[in-house]
């Protein structure tokens, strides 16, 4: 059993770096609240006898030795970066429960066949800098190392600026940590378990994602005197293009979902007609048919309303992620370990984007979700409780010990 | 006849006050520019023989004697005041024309009966401080002092902080400044005498004007596990609005148009579905009831999506101008002046609001437009020939000499 008090009090002790008074977390990727608790990171797993490395996107592995020293350790872990305004689980429960297995262990006095190790993964959330996922997508190389530290943030900052600024541009070169398999426990971030009333999401498979970066270029003129038909309104065309999106998403759904966000007017005047605005768009499905019905779908509708409205729209697609189906073996552990626990739990779809689907193109993954309250995050008010982020993390210290060998 | 290269070399040299890369001008209103324009403005005044004073909201008025010293002078002018990425004629031309009528007069040896005064009115444009046409509707108390001194910008700086910063908050109370009448030269800003390649608008009316301040409350969640229809999704409630306001305008038209711009996301992250967005929307009609109808229309419009879509959203009225009619008297005197010139004419209604708006509630006043490019106003592309400039102009001095007397 792990040490649910212990845990807690990691959880409450690190939203402290970039805790918001609403009670949630702001913690970007590789700024300086991210380098706080890195640093605190680095020396809770060296303190609890792990050796850490840094690879060269800022991924931390935290190593524990295993009887089997030949053997690639069993990943373990998740990240620390948070949304501009986020909370206080989302990445980080699965970071500090991993921390928590390697305590309890040590307490125990167990030490696992195969090696462990521990990792935190570097801008996960995609907020800063696009896309998502984006450290644990360096390691599997689903993009290379030179475009990744060449992508900017809106201040114009690139991703090797803001590593080398926080001192996390490790020596290790991508993808020099093997595994011999991962798993990541995450709050659900949805609405289902609560819903249900159960304790544990046994994770089988993951939403494909698509992210678009759109402009839209019509034409700034006087909102008195420009009459409505001689009108190129960028905010009109947006708003048919985010109406296209949500109803591509229901029309496909229901397991389906489409959104628009991250707009910027390049000039505000209230009574100066739109004229250019860039924004982000999204779709995610566990289907590969129906996001290629999405994509195809909104490409068409872009089409159509640029055409209608006389305006220009660019469309481009920055990142696209097919559907992820975890490894049996691993997601058997996962429902295992829960039931010998005696907690209920089910299968289930994960919503959101994890760093467990790009290890699962290399490597047996699983996840492990608990419920959150009313299914929010992405929100300062994401919330969970202790006994939900216990039942998590002994569900992952036992799927260890099966996957890993005592 | 007026002087037509010398109001072409005003215009020229009062646009390096902020003037842009594109040929335009930035000179928000009560900014560094301004107070360079309005130096400079004064110092020209006064050279040619005007006494300037300058009001509680720095409206400055540059007075010509007249023989009938008694009498209340016939006020000429606009405003020096632009978009932020703005023109170098709107309101540029009728300030700058004004001057070279009183430069005109000096050159003749006339002095008119009933005084002259140029006028700068203070914040025309309304895009740093709302509402438009702020000084003016100061000076005729459509808007009581002390509200319209406490309006702040998008950084939270007041208007009287602004007039302080810049050393134009003057000693005159507002409204000290008597008129007999008002006559403002303008570009058209709309498409309609160039499209008939006509030289002078008699504008006998304005449109009525109604501008809103909306903010949309939804909730924040994460953009990949929310289900569709468990999202309260601002940005794709302000879409509707938009659209709903299109299609008002669009309905009740062919004489009206509505505009939304100015948004604004409380947070913004890609993958975050957008919680809390602030808007500005108007509507503009040359008919009360339409404009009626379109207020009523937008209010349904609004109540009905909000609770669709189960999210707050609140519409403030900030200004409301009913439709101006200008004095026969004063059009028929601008009329004669292009008939007697022999420039080709014709009655008008005024796209966008103007100073005389206001004037017009205490004065006989009256307009001249003069066509621009393509109908384009509020973009710094703006552009209007020397011909059609001097041509305004000289029937700007000769209503003038049949209104003030010579
Ligand atoms: N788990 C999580 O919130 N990931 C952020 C990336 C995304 O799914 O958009
Ligand atoms: N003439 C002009 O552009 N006025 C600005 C105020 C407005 O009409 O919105």
């Amino acid at each position: 059993q792990i040490n649910a008090d212990r845990l807690w009090s990691t959880i409450l002790e690190t939203a402290q770096f970039g805790g918001t008074p609403k009670g949630g977390v702001r913690r970007l990727t590789l700024s300086e609240e991210d380098r706080q608790v890195r640093d605190w990171f680095r020396a809770a797993c060296e303190d609890a006898g792990c050796t850490v490395s840094v690879d060269a996107l800022g991924n931390m592995f935290a190593l524990r030795p295993g009887k089997d020293a030949g053997k690639a350790p069993l990943g373990i872990g998740s990240h620390l970066d948070t949304q501009p305004t986020g909370g206080k689980f989302d990445g980080i429960l699965g970071t500090l429960a991993a921390l928590e297995v390697v305590r309890a262990l040590n307490d125990a006095g167990i030490e696992t066949d195969t090696p462990l190790c521990v990792v935190n993964w570097t801008n996960e959330e995609g907020s800063r800098f696009a896309p998502a996922m984006m450290g644990s997508a360096g390691h599997v190389a689903d993009l290379p190392l030179a475009e990744i530290l060449a992508r900017t943030d809106a201040e114009g900052v690139s991703v090797g600026e803001a590593l080398d600024a926080i001192g996390y541009r490790g020596a290790v070169p991508l993808g020099t940590q093997k595994f011999s398999g991962f798993l990541e426990l995450h709050i659900e971030q949805g609405p289902i378990l609560e819903a249900e009333n159960l304790t544990i999401g046994v994770v089988e498979h993951g939403q494909g994602i698509i992210w678009y970066d759109g402009r839209i270029t019509g034409f700034e003129s006087h909102a008195g005197s420009t009459p409505m038909h001689l009108r190129k309104d960028a905010l009109a065309t947006l708003s048919e293009i985010v109406l296209a999106v949500e109803k591509l998403a229901v029309d496909l759904g229901p397991n389906a979902v489409g959104t628009v966000a991250d707009i910027t007017l390049a000039r505000q005047s209230r009574n100066v007609i739109p004229g250019e605005i860039t924004f982000a768009a999204e779709f995610r499905t566990p289907d590969a048919g129906i996001l290629e019905a999405l994509d195809k779908g909104l490409q068409a509708a872009v089409a159509r309303i640029a055409e209608k409205r006389k305006v220009s729209v660019a469309l481009d697609t920055i990142w696209r992620k097919e559907p992820t189906h975890f490894d049996p073996a691993v997601t058997g552990a996962v429902a295992a370990a829960a039931q010998k626990l005696g907690l209920s739990h089910r299968p289930m779809v994960s919503g959101a984007g994890h760093d467990s689907f790009h290890l699962a193109t290399i490597v047996p993954t699983g996840m492990i979700f608990v419920p959150c309250k009313d299914g929010v995050s992405h929100n300062e008010l994401e919330s969970a409780t202790k006994d939900d982020c216990a039942a998590g993390a002994n569900v992952l210290l036992h799927a260890v010990l099966a996957l890993a060998g005592d």
